[in-house]
């Protein structure tokens, strides 16, 4: 099947056109970056969502209920459940895939598990390009589930427009050792399984955490405003959940809300928060600028895929490596040496035409 | 001074010579990739140690105790402080290099520490080129301190040949919290401030988790073993620290060490065991195996951050991009057309001989 033919099948909105695009991004075949760049043009309508957390949240069990919800306000829904902890969960993932059979048969549901292969870094541009797809295609509303809570999560996480971090009452403990990253990522906070003891203590946690955050942050966005001092409430009760910042926009303030996903409660507050965030992202032109943003991430990280390529395959600078071990380790060459060899390979191969 | 003459100053041991080198190396001024060139042949005599550890576990009063232990058996140490989590905490690190002058007048000992600035990975590959110049100038021990348990500092750790994992009894809770690739890093584990509550049961936590591991390890290793069954002990009393694999190299079995930094206590049994492992790696083969497999793995990045200058700032790819922006926004070019357009400045670049 050509590029053209296949982005035919996906404008007739073929599911197998779907599947075979996927997978031919996914596993970076020939015609890959081709096809991609055809759907740019269609890129952009979806709203992506990010749900990460740590494991044991219950992420799985509250995509599902996000999927149900979001087709009774009929939206069309794909997720794409990214495990980049380890190479062995596949089977966990498909089981994972199982417990959604509520929502599986419905044609305007679309599921889709990633798996670890390679670096980190390529997961984050494969999920991307993934989404790319799927928003392409048409979907209204894209889910990236993630496990973990260290780097490589909150880079898969930054795929998305909206990050939902999903903790439970036994997080509390951990919250202190989470990396300060980590809990700035979120623009809303979900405390699942909160019918257990110890969710409003963490929320508590959580936002006397944002309140000083945000008393930092008018340190830098607006002096007039003066210092907030530690004993002034965060907000008073009367206060719209939006600040003004000084050019007009609404400045977001992530919510925290307690919810318990298996019995079904607060999980359309959680689908409210998040639309309430698609909207104000929208309004601010804060959107345009994340997605700009992205854009340029993503165009710097081709170019960089395409150099390691090129270098290290097309110009078998990986050869050249093994070959010049020995003389590495006796000391006859340094690894500044080895590299002038590797990239004067590459300076040949491109005045060949060949990359 | 040009590199000629830095090289002589070095073979005088210099002191003043070895600040200047490593401030070049630091700062990626114009001749620093000559200067490690040259010094290549020397490297790969001091052993190098990681400290590794989450804030508040005392890790700069236990590495000013280690560089005086060092002293003491006549062995001369460099030590490298890095804090990759934060760009502020150029105050905290100096205060701590303060509470180092117990050693720090000692023409045998040298501290330095280094900012983060930019990305991770160029961090860990400064330290890695910083301890180069330690090693070349002739230091025994270098000793690397990061701060945190993230990906960012196990890649500063993975400089090392011993990683010391340093945590304290409140570590506990946090421990189930850390990614198993943070614990699975280490060849010694320090619990320090062990004089305070709950030092037992985390070293109990840490070595049932180490006895998991050997068992899961066992299956892969030698399946004639059998599993080892959880209520089968870890290592019966008699058996000796380390196990012979199949191929008779003794395997590493890491230890987990109780001490108190502040009072000395236990210290002298930390440097006992890094100078264990220090002769495991040598007599098994493997501490050539690691630090060959670190050369070609630095040997990559010299190729890769060569080849980002390249396009990036020397083939103009950066202004490229930036001139894209609006198209990319528009949708009247993809991520993968401008990719090509920035390759195609780099390949013009490289066909004129200027990169």
């Amino acid at each position: 099947m050509t590029t053209a033919e296949l982005l035919a099948a996906l404008d007739r909105r073929q599911m197998p056109a779907l599947a075979r695009a996927i997978s031919l991004v996914e596993n970076r075949r020939p015609g890959a970056e081709a096809l991609l760049s055809a759907l740019h043009p269609r890129v952009g309508r979806a709203h992506r969502i990010g749900v990460t957390g740590p494991p044991g949240g219950g992420k799985s069990t509250l995509t599902e209920r996000l999927v149900q919800h979001y087709r009774r306000r009929d939206r069309s829904v794909a997720v794409v459940a990214v495990d980049p902890t380890s190479p062995f969960t596949g089977g966990a993932l498909l089981g994972d895939r199982i417990r959604m059979e509520s929502v599986s048969l419905d044609p305007n549901v679309y599921i889709r598990s990633m798996a670890t292969r390679g670096e980190m870094g390529g997961l984050a541009m494969a999920t991307r390009e993934v989404g790319d797809v799927l928003d392409a295609f048409g979907f209204d509303r894209i889910i990236i589930e993630t496990v973990g809570v260290g780097q490589s999560e909150l880079t898969v996480a930054a795929t998305a427009d909206t990050a939902v971090l999903v903790l439970v009452p036994e997080s509390g403990d951990g919250v202190q050792v989470l990396k300060a990253g980590v809990m700035e990522i979120a623009d809303i906070y979900a405390i699942n399984k909160a019918d257990r003891p110890g969710a409003d203590r963490l929320r508590n946690e959580i936002e006397v955490m944002l309140g000083i955050r945000r008393g930092n942050a008018y340190l830098h966005v607006g002096a007039h405003h003066g210092p907030r001092t530690a004993e002034e409430p965060t907000r008073s009760p009367a206060s719209p959940p939006a600040r003004r910042q000084r050019d007009g926009a609404a400045r977001w303030e992530p919510p925290c809300l307690l919810l318990a996903a298996l019995k079904d409660d607060g999980v359309a507050e959680l689908v409210d928060a998040i639309e309430r965030h698609a909207a104000d992202l929208a309004a601010s032109g804060e959107l345009g600028r994340r997605r700009q943003a992205r854009m340029l991430r993503h165009t710097r990280e081709v170019v960089d895929r395409a150099l390691r390529q090129m270098v290290w395959e097309d110009a078998a600078g990986e050869a050249t490596l093994q070959r010049g071990v020995e003389r590495l380790a006796a000391g006859t060459a340094s690894p500044y040496d080895l590299a002038r060899e590797i990239l004067a390979g590459l300076r040949k191969e491109m005045g060949n035409g060949h990359a």
